[in-house]
């Protein structure tokens, strides 16, 4: 069979060969790592090669696709139980990353749909379960693609007839997070891609310093006119040039718009609000949880002191002071322009306004 | 003679012996280093093992008393010489340092003052001289402990009834950069002297880190009640827990207001204003330039790009990043409720009303 070819910065896959790259390494070394099955899979997972909800659940399924491909299967049993015994085990590495464990859920679901369906071969049941793997990776960058048109055409419409334009991103949302394209990143790329990008800016995004790290390294892979700024520079930078949009990715959405995503996103909307700045969220319409009215219910996740006052083991902050070192913040949705997903770009009050069909359509 | 004692954590002086504090070192080693003379003192100004303008002045000058101290004069015209000499080499360590050129200057204008006066011998002119300084160091800690009361009150009166207050502070503006008590740091130490204090946060001021080197250390050594924000945290502080006042030092103050300081006050500023909390700036009296009409004058300063890509020559960001990197930001009067110095706290239309006499009284 044909699998699909992704050559993207962070996962390159094809002909049933899988390798990443190790972002402990970055930005100091890019190296890329073989992943010849799942053990390799649940490894990278495990150590934080790989990161990014999405990004995590592409190479724990790519790892299996890599281990089952040269496998023959007499009966559809064993395949159905090494499936389900080694997503099960992959979801281990990182049990709090959830799209893996929904994508396992899917596949177990899918493989015992083909284990019961007598019409099905050994082969036929090991080809359609690979295709599925597929299409999950297909499916990712096709979504992270219609939200960069979206994206980049709603940031063009509202860019007061300006041809070219200056947007400013958070944190990484890049191809390191997902299946190869990235949500605020995608909306960015695809602005460059059309030529309608003067200059992008990204922020540190302390403590973890994703976008020193992570989204400079992708800017400058893809040669895009890029700033880094630190995380308080934000508003000089609003006051000294005309920045366009602000673009960032999101966690979860509630059903009012209100969106939870890393630390910093909140200062970032109320700066960009003083400076009547556009501020877009970026991400898939299954991140936004119309079971939950407003933020408020959000509990906001507290990360070890150690990540602030330290960088690599080496001391940086005063000993002995306490930190206060919340992983993300709730976006307010008075503060948010739009929310830019797949099937297009919601205001808070279009989100909303939408009806139940619509919803759980998907 | 009897020299003024100052005992504080950066500068040691006492019975003619001078000691400071590493700040090269910090916050890793606490290490004193005793300043026997002008050489000496030339050397931690220019390797910047002292910074802050006034820090930089006091330990100038008094490296100059420790010389002069234990010698005798038998004419005053080589004690004249020595002063004007030295001096000057004190103001080449650091050129860009104003408070030492000034205080240079009004010392050589004293010694040409006692030269010329005739009823002067060289044993009074020596211990006049001495006497300048030691009432340079006395001025710099009064003012400051002036600016304390002043803005203590200012924010205890403005708590809402609060007995109890929670401050956030920016950058370093402590013992560490003044002669020995700080401006906005004087300013909390005097809430937390007088019990007031329940909790004070300090950001990390990237990229040169003082909040979370030398703020921090303080805090620590001072035992406050203390935590270390990241930058990017302002607005969720805010969010989550009520902030009675915002206190920050200021580089320069223009006629109006407006305040020049280092980077990322001008967006704690807008982040205080949509959260309705008290924004108030420390500063001397001196520090205000009734010449600028406005901010607008004030250029900003760009520093090199390696003060944000590297930490301790460790590189933190992607190599190839472009980076933009001011060294401070000009916060508008509009969104300051209160200028603090030793003179007492103005509101920035109050500074306007300001008539002559009181501009240039000092």
């Amino acid at each position: 069979m044909q699998l699909l070819r992704n050559n993207n910065l962070a996962i390159k896959w094809e002909d049933g060969k899988l390798e990443i790259l190790d972002q402990i390494l970055l930005p100091v070394i890019s190296k890329y790592v073989a992943v010849k099955g799942v053990e390799d899979g649940w490894k990278v997972i495990n150590k934080m090669q790989v990161r990014g909800a999405p990004a995590i659940a592409i190479v724990g399924c790519l790892s299996l696709a890599v281990e089952i491909q040269p496998e023959v299967f007499t009966d559809k049993k064993s395949l159905r139980q090494e499936i389900e015994g080694k997503l099960n085990y992959l979801v281990s590495a990182r049990p709090t990353a959830v799209n893996m464990k929904i994508a396992a859920e899917d596949l177990i679901t899918l493989s015992n749909q083909l284990s019961k369906d007598d019409s099905v071969s050994p082969a036929d049941m090991k080809e359609r379960f690979l295709k599925a793997i597929d299409a999950m990776l297909e499916k990712d960058i096709a979504d992270n693609k219609a939200i960069g048109r979206h994206g980049a055409q709603a940031i063009l419409n509202n860019g007061a007839g300006d041809s070219l334009v200056r947007v400013l991103t958070h944190c990484n949302t890049g191809s390191l997070a997902t299946a190869g394209y990235g949500t605020a990143l995608g909306v960015i790329r695809t602005l460059h891609a059309d030529k309608k990008l003067e200059q992008v800016y990204c922020t540190e995004t302390r403590p973890y310093n994703q976008g020193a790290r992570l989204t400079a390294y992708e800017l400058v892979h893809e040669k895009m006119p890029a700033t880094l700024i630190c995380d308080d520079m934000v508003a000089a930078l609003m006051k000294s040039r005309t920045i366009s949009a602000v673009i960032v990715g999101a966690d979860r959405v509630a059903a009012n718009g209100d969106t939870a995503n890393k630390i910093g996103t909140y200062q970032i909307a109320v700066v960009a609000n003083y400076h009547s700045v556009p501020f877009y969220v970026a991400a898939p319409f299954t991140s936004i949880d119309f079971t939950i009215p407003n933020g408020d219910r959000i509990i906001i996740e507290e990360r070890p002191e150690r990540e602030m006052t330290h960088i690599n083991d080496q001391r940086v902050a005063a000993a002995g002071i306490q930190c206060w070192n919340p992983a993300f913040d709730v976006t307010p949705a008075a503060l948010i322009t739009g929310i830019v997903t797949e099937k297009g770009v919601y205001s808070p009050e279009e989100l909303k306004g939408l009806n139940v069909s619509e919803k759980l359509q998907d």
